[in-house]
């Protein structure tokens, strides 16, 4: 097998990558800037040995405790819970919150063998425990799973003086109510906002 | 930057990732089998230096001349012409086409500045007057770019004892009348295929 057909063959493995992108972006490699492609290669070849981590929350990093974690300018008395480092990113990327995170690591799912042991709820617990923690956002996507592994942390932190919220569900901005499914426009509704008191 | 930034920011310049997909391949990669990352990273870096071009067809190649020119089961007789070397890996999978190729490296486009001396045309020329070449296959897209060049090499290839042909343009196998476009219906009746003889 040529170093062509083995990469395409590679990048095929990538998420959300086919055989047909597959060879686009290879052959789009082989013509591309020799600086860029050496830096992909290398950032690609490090980037397991690089990064690590955050002892703290499990967010990756490359030095533990994470930015997030040691920035004394945000605040410690919240934690917002995520199934995935990727997910902090994406809130961040609101630029509303100032808080600190905890990564899961996955969410409750009994079907893939995935218990509150595999998660780092434990971790979780004792945060709240130790520092002075007055509110935990559970941010788990609202799946079943998500669900599931929300109303699982509210019973386990009922016994902690903390506030638990989670993230509303509802209908996007910009969307319309045609094109929303049953179950979201059901729990917009539930959760509808007062705009107006009744007094 | 981080490692993890810079990376998700270089994968977001290849060809049909964005910024999303960046990141998704990112974390992919974070979590990924080392030896897998390890063998992209070398792939990707060593590409460039590994494959040339193949002095005689064009197509990209560890070795030269490539594994079509040097095959002796092959007819060299018959050279099919393509815009890009990406394209014979297209004709290949059809397992149709015995002959050898031959790569022009983009099609005459004067809004884009190129004409047939930034192609492979003379080599192309002097390869159908000095091989025993009875055929030559034009098989750049059917775009009005591809249908220029294929004029263009007619032009240039009627004083050679070489048929010309072209790949047929019509209706899309498994497609459906209502869904073709107008150019391709039409092309498809002017080159509509005669499957009784009138007697």
């Amino acid at each position: 097998m040529t170093t062509l057909d083995r990469l395409i063959n590679q990048l095929a493995r990538l998420p959300g990558i086919g055989k047909k992108s597959a060879g686009r972006i290879a052959y789009y490699l082989l013509k591309a800037d020799p600086a860029y492609t050496e830096q992909l290669a290398r950032d690609i070849g490090d980037l397991q040995t690089r990064i690590t981590m955050c002892s703290i929350c499990g967010n990756y990093t490359e030095e533990d405790p994470c930015d997030v974690c040691t920035n004394s300018s945000r605040d410690h008395s919240i934690i917002c819970v995520v199934e995935q480092s990727q997910d902090i990113q994406t809130i961040e990327s609101t630029n509303e919150y100032t808080g600190v995170f905890h990564v899961l690591g996955g969410v409750i799912s009994p079907i893939d063998g995935i218990g509150p042991d595999q998660l780092t709820i434990d971790k979780l617990v004792s945060r709240v425990q130790s520092d002075r923690v007055t509110e935990v956002i559970i941010a788990t996507n609202p799946t079943v799973e998500g669900d599931a592994t929300a109303m699982y942390l509210v019973q386990l932190l009922a016994k902690s003086p903390v506030t638990v919220s989670r993230l509303a569900s509802g209908l996007p901005v910009g969307g319309d109510l045609e094109y929303a499914d049953r179950l979201t426009l059901a729990r917009s509704l539930k959760g509808r906002v007062r705009l107006t008191s009744s007094g």
